[in-house]
């Protein structure tokens, strides 16, 4: 008798644990196969569910699927990511709708005075990145869910990216997404993850 | 002919798709059934996976196991949360790591002089709780794919939970997770979900 692995601990099968996690990898080149429009509804219609303070979902997803959207994103991207997001199928300007409150009395209709706890826009802005934030941990596995390969990549001018994509004053860039199907020698080796003894303590 | 329904468009599964996303709840009470070590090793050991930048993976998870930890949770947590945090199986600080960065040498060996740009604590302390939060949603999948029900809650004073459970000054709570298996009347219905056209741009 040996005990059981890991792997079989977990309801999820393992071609899907595969899928979306171990087998999964953050792609560096990319093949000319487009990333379809239906392809991103059908990503952001599994992400959705997933929960958020106050159900607020101030994730935005802006899609640069011009020419010209994307020579404007280009001089705020470190030279490092540069070449990549110049030449991936798809990328995307991930953002915190800061304003996401005004949407709580539909949203979160048993209380509807929470959009009133959420007036004072320091304390807010910090609610919508945090939820923002949880959001684009469930789109990158919502990527993998679509067969895709995501390149996340936060070495990017935000402050510039804010100013240049949203004028509006009401909307953060927190991450950029370069999405695609994984091209020759998408990735390097993979890098040490830590052990659960290292991350998990018990008290 | 009809278009594909947007679950036919993913590569995983509908089962899988129904236990990450489609039929997952947030749950408000849980039965007696305890989450094992085994099983938070095996959630971990899963989404450990997910990326993050640097590659840095600065969250930590705090089980409270004994009464006496969750006793000293409990003064911290909003009115509302408090009876569920009372009673659920197990409960967790997710807290992040701000000096993450002294493990990059060995995590990101490939431009060991990360550790230098990330000198400045406050910018720091930003990424790491940009990253943990990243993690964070991983692992509210990662609960799921181990067929558990994850309670998320923002309603604690985050400040006071750091003081009381992270006297070093190095860890930042940020958010508490009720784990166990759904109880009785768990959930209410469904709240809304923004739509595709809502959170989805292109330019």
């Amino acid at each position: 008798m040996t005990a059981p692995a890991e792997q079989d601990l977990l309801a999820l099968d393992r071609a899907a644990q595969d899928l979306l996690f171990r087998a999964a990898r953050t792609a560096n080149t990319f093949t000319d196969e487009p990333v379809t429009d239906a392809q991103v509804a059908a990503i952001h219609d599994l992400i959705r569910y997933g929960p958020t303070a106050y159900n607020g979902q101030p994730l935005r997803v802006l899609l640069l699927r011009s020419p010209e959207s994307r020579a404007r994103l280009l001089p705020y991207v470190s030279s490092s990511n540069r070449p990549k997001t110049a030449t991936a199928p798809l990328v995307a300007v991930l953002a915190a709708d800061v304003d996401f409150h005004e949407r709580l009395p539909e949203l979160y209709p048993h209380r509807p005075q929470a959009r009133d706890w959420l007036s004072d826009r320091p304390a807010r802005a910090e609610q919508a990145r945090f939820s923002a934030t949880l959001q684009i941990g469930y789109l990158l596995v919502g990527v993998r869910a679509a067969g895709l390969a995501a390149g996340p990549m936060a070495g990017f001018d935000a402050a510039g990216v804010t100013r240049e994509f949203f004028p509006d004053g009401r909307h953060e860039a927190l991450l950029l997404l370069n999405l695609g199907h994984p091209g020759p020698d998408a990735w390097e080796r993979r890098l040490p993850r830590l052990s659960t003894e290292e991350v998990v303590w018990t008290l």
